[in-house]
């Protein structure tokens, strides 16, 4: 017999090039209770994006009326275009018992722990060094050095929120991350207080 | 490169016959970061039992004198023989990165929150049906009506302290619930606050 379990919120952050979206997408990809988050967002929609599964695109008059009423969990701006988590996919899902997991920045978690706190379970990914990293956004972006090293600040910047997380890991190898971020999920699962059935299992169990 | 860090004290609790003595046995098998905790106890030795390993074997001016000299992290006396958790040993695994087991009543684990909070993981086993539990009390004992009567109302009690534990697994088959313990192990030794040396590990990183 299935114990009825609420869901969890699980969010990783690292600096962009340490492999949060890898390790994300692998988890979504093999565990069935794990669906992915789908932001909001203000900027247009490129060509090979798809409206509901990469973002839901929405105007900047309709994301300040979501602001307003509360209908975000987190939001930002990043070079004058608004993203932001909506609120009720995420509510109807972990009260069905089903788990969300999503990408963030420090500023989008530090938002969601005071929004969704006891639903929010955060991973802070860390590069196993440095000059990995750097070489990575060397290679994905042609460009200039001064664009390259304004990344590697925001990096730096990044990396000084680690101790605002649940668990901390270091991406050596991306098999052993996914497994590791695995086991928090299991685990988590397993907390109590997230099991809302157990109060009727146990009762049901003593009735015999 | 390994980042530091404290070890945890892993509980384990559930009505006799649940299953955690079993659990506990095969996680330390498998796992070398984990060892079994050694109980005191004032209880005579059996022939087939080893000082050191399945108990320390004392006398009961030295059971007071470590109660009253704080030296037990927990402390029970049933049918008039002393039993009690050794504080020592446990602090210097703790401080060496090393993972302790045992598996306790409710009442020790409740002792255990107050005298080693932070380091402590508590998870309550469940039984999937107290007709499985009966029959294998039964079976076990070779005892009359009466004391299986008394035995079942002792898991009774002890069934009903499940809320006080961080997590709560249900027994249905013996490899699920010891992977969901070396699961739960592994996540908890992931916690950003156990990992105390993070904050070097990241400096270096960033130092290059």
């Amino acid at each position: 017999m299935r114990i009825e379990r609420r869901g969890l919120l699980l969010v990783l952050s690292s600096p962009s090039g340490a492999g949060k979206t890898t390790i994300t997408r692998r988890l979504v990809e093999r565990d069935p209770e794990l669906d992915m988050s789908v932001s909001v967002t203000t900027r247009p929609r490129r060509e090979e994006e798809v409206e509901g599964r990469d973002y839901f695109f929405i105007d900047r008059r309709r994301f300040d009326e979501m602001i307003a009423r509360g209908e975000l969990l987190e939001h930002a701006s990043v070079f004058e275009h608004g993203y932001g988590t909506p609120r009720r996919p995420i509510e109807l899902a972990l009260a069905a018992g089903h788990d969300v997991v999503g990408d963030l920045d420090w500023q989008g978690t530090l938002q969601l722990t005071e929004t969704v706190r006891d639903d929010l379970v955060s991973i802070f990914v860390l590069p196993p060094s440095l000059t990995a990293l750097e070489a990575r956004l060397r290679t994905r972006a042609q460009d200039s050095a001064a664009v390259v090293a304004a990344r590697m600040a925001k990096s730096a910047e990044e990396i000084s929120h680690w101790p605002e997380y649940d668990y901390v890991i270091v991406n050596h190898d991306i098999e052993d991350s996914v497994a590791q971020v695995q086991a928090i999920v299991t685990a988590e699962r397993l907390r109590r207080e997230r099991q809302v059935g157990l109060p009727d299992f146990v009762n049901r169990l003593r009735a015999g």
